[in-house]
């Protein structure tokens, strides 16, 4: 436990904290919360030492340390084996460069500032507290991500003679068909004894509001679901004839996530994004980092020495390299780490064997926006039920002339494999297909494809990891110290990588 | 039935329409569909003659008259009571004249662009065809508008110890004492004959997933409703307590449409509006209309003669003038219309009798954005259990220095009443008492209010139409035809605004 951990946590016992921190007493393993301000504080008054330090990645874990650090004027050195730093935060755009394992393309895009496509993560949460903040600290501009959209479709395979309805249908008849079933089973007395009598009336009056059931408490169509054309403005709103959502039943080992999706912890309708491409996050970061970061440096192997830890690594000429530092922090995927000599503890060296990731891509078109003026459809997800799963909507630039429309965002593992063994040309066949089934028009508007498999992309080798990380990532392992979202509980969210971050500067030793 | 309308229908018959008109039988007293581009190409073809058409009323369904008869180059004659074009649609920003029968006040929000208050209408439904329609022919840009957002407050007086909860807490407990009543029920064969017995193990599966159920079928918290603090980044997500939605079944009365609010027909959880402000749209039309808009002049008379109908205004001198016209386009609210001499049929005059307006208002703050920095909210609505019902947050401009946060929309009738007869800066007290509920720092924040009661304001006095239009608004009565959303079932609506205008163009005799 170094200085700064010490003195916090005498902070925390001394009812110091910030109100955000006092009502949760503190899990010695998880090094949670941090108090990054704290942090900041008792480093600027140690003295100005040499610091033995190497950050080995430069995704968003390691930037953020290394922007730490050079914010106190700590020596640092880094290591990225790409050419350009962020890792999976990448935004392609005209002339971007797609580099696979077999594989070397281009982004076509035109040039227009709203033409990007967030490959990687796209959406922020409202509580992802530590993105947020450097977000507000970069002086980087957000903009709302709509993520829940009741106007986009539900491609459900089986049901529905396979043709894809709207959201808003789905999600109103299954309110009906829950809301109708218990109504009549209260109003005949079935369930008295799982509610007190006196909220019988009110269940009722709730229930009917909720499914928007008619006065005999059935579900016989809403105009929540949309209402029939020409109707609602000279006449009165007529519901169109409602979906019957038992046809969903037998399909919810897929469905019943995807149906739930806007409600999960991590995802809300409407979240957030920065204006011009999530990669802003990289810029910002890299814009107070001094240019200390060594790309094209693919490590080889990492082994302990007397003075801390020595890296082995090929620079871009091919040669090798070798580096030494007393604290090495590894932010590295687990499945780039496999490849690697490493002499990582036992726990780390079996973690790093069972390493599990998605092998998650994702392909985009440039289009003219012909979801926004024939479907009405301003931003969120489509769902098919074939591979390539969502369909994205652009949650900006709306009425221009085109957008970047997601033609697929594969996370689900055997679809995963498959796209990745695609050609490009295959992946936008394929995808013109699959978005057909939805949009019988796409292939007519889409153009200038783009795709990427993480699963076949060097140094990531996959989406994210699937295992919950263990507790001995929370501790340093000799000079080692791991940072990454999949050391988190947040595992293929940027909050878990910086999150990872903060607990990497807390470990190490900066007296 | 004019030539245009006959055309328009014989084509409806050949067959010849796009096909989102082509499902539906048209209905002759409704009008609707309208084809605005087939309606302006037969225009065009018609021979430039001197049409004899005053349009009373600058409000949206005027302007859009305007703009059609002005993109046609047909004459026309405009009369607007204010000194300004929008009517309702209106935007308050540095500077703005706010007018109200008994003061004038002035915004004194600082001149950034982002500092602006749409204090009529402030949302617009992907399903407002007509009105993104226009916005795309203005170029006007749009940008989400984030109507509903979790992680604001519901301040249910009566529950939870008159605590504000978390929107997510509320949701989550609803869908959770919902589920769990019915997965309870269908498991010990109590609604067997309500569902066909092959659901019953696929209902469970979908109960279970819809409210997050253990596995006993039983909510017992969730961490869709917000996980533990310090928990879900190195330790497993931990949900907190849950709430007790039976304690909001009490109060439905008031609280049921508010909580399923986000599922109507109109509303969404992501909207649209205008970047800067609503009345891009007043602006959008104004810049095609030729200077015949003669504003400060308030009808007073509205009367046959042989050549059509006589209006009689006075101008800002306070001089009385006449003009007469062959038709007349009356858009004035029914409100206005009680208080003007006119001569329009029985049943007409018995609605201007009948007319019932809600006492719409809006109170908006600047302010430091502490809901950003303090509770995470980017954009949504608070709703309160008192006067002021609804905190609006920014959805635009996030983390800079200040914002506008709507610090009440009232739009239940007493209400509205009781904010209409409170000074301005009774207005901004209440407010401020009303915030502190939900936000006991509002007032350390918070500065430079302005409010607007729309009941209280000239030529207005009120909100909208609660009464459903009658037929009579769908027929030319003599010289005159009606327009403004109030004639619509759209009524407090842009799209019924301009529904309604569509209708008067069709009726508008330009042979």
């Amino acid at each position: 436990m170094n200085k700064n951990r010490r003195q916090f946590i005498k902070q925390v016992t001394t009812a110091t904290l910030a109100s955000a921190f006092s009502t949760q007493a503190l899990a010695d393993d998880t090094l949670d919360p941090f108090n990054l301000q704290e942090w900041r504080d008792n480093q600027i008054n140690s003295p100005d030492k040499h610091h033995d330090i190497l950050i080995l990645g430069a995704g968003i874990s390691g930037l953020c340390v290394a922007y730490e650090l050079s914010k106190l004027g700590v020596n640092f050195q880094m290591l990225e084996a790409r050419s350009k730093p962020g890792g999976r935060n990448e935004t392609l755009r005209h002339g971007s460069e797609i580099e696979e394992f077999d594989r070397t393309s281009y982004c076509e895009f035109n040039r227009d500032k709203h033409l990007y496509f967030n490959v990687g993560p796209a959406r922020i949460s409202h509580h992802h507290e530590r993105v947020l903040r450097y977000c507000k600290e970069l002086s980087i501009t957000l903009e709302p991500l709509i993520n829940d959209n009741r106007n986009t479709f539900f491609s459900i395979d089986g049901a529905f003679n396979n043709t894809p309805i709207k959201a808003k249908e789905l999600y109103t008849s299954q309110r009906g068909l829950i809301a109708s079933t218990l109504a009549q089973a209260i109003e005949q007395n079935l369930v008295s004894h799982l509610l007190p009598a006196q909220h019988n009336d009110h269940m009722l009056k709730m229930l009917t509001s909720f499914g928007d059931l008619d006065s005999n408490y059935q579900f016989s169509g809403s105009i929540r679901a949309g209402a029939e054309a020409n109707s609602g403005v000279f006449t009165p709103p007529q519901a169109q004839p409602s979906k019957d959502f038992t046809q969903v039943l037998p399909h919810l080992d897929k469905w019943a996530r995807r149906i739930h999706f806007e409600q999960s912890k991590d995802q809300q309708a409407a979240m957030l994004q920065p204006v011009g491409g999530m990669d802003r996050i990289v810029k910002g970061f890299i814009r107070n980092i001094p240019k200390k970061i060594r790309y094209n440096s693919e490590v080889l192997s990492i082994k302990r020495v007397k003075s801390g830890s020595e890296v082995t690594f090929r620079n871009k000429q091919g040669v090798i390299k070798k580096m030494t530092a007393a604290q090495i922090v590894v932010t590295l995927p687990l499945t780039v780490l496999q490849d690697i000599d490493h002499d990582f503890s036992a726990p780390i060296a079996q973690e790093i064997q069972n390493a599990n990731y998605t092998s998650a891509g994702k392909i985009a078109f440039q289009s003219e926006r012909f979801w926004e003026t024939h479907e009405h459809i301003y931003g969120g997800i489509s769902w098919l039920g074939s591979d390539n799963t969502q369909l994205w909507y652009p949650s900006s630039g709306f009425g221009r002339e085109s957008g970047v429309i997601v033609g697929g965002y594969i996370f689900d593992g055997p679809a995963g494999e498959r796209f990745a063994n695609l050609s490009n040309q295959e992946r936008v066949d394929s995808a013109l297909t699959q978005m057909q089934h939805v949009h019988p028009e796409a292939a007519e508007y889409t153009y200038n494809a783009c795709s990427r498999s993480w699963k076949n992309t060097p140094f990531s080798k996959g989406g994210w990891s699937s295992n919950p990380p263990i507790v001995e990532f929370s501790h340093q392992d000799g000079p080692y110290i791991f940072a990454g979202d999949h050391t988190t509980y947040l595992s293929g969210w940027q909050e878990g990588a910086i999150a990872s971050a903060h607990r990497a500067l807390e470990l190490l030793s900066l007296d």
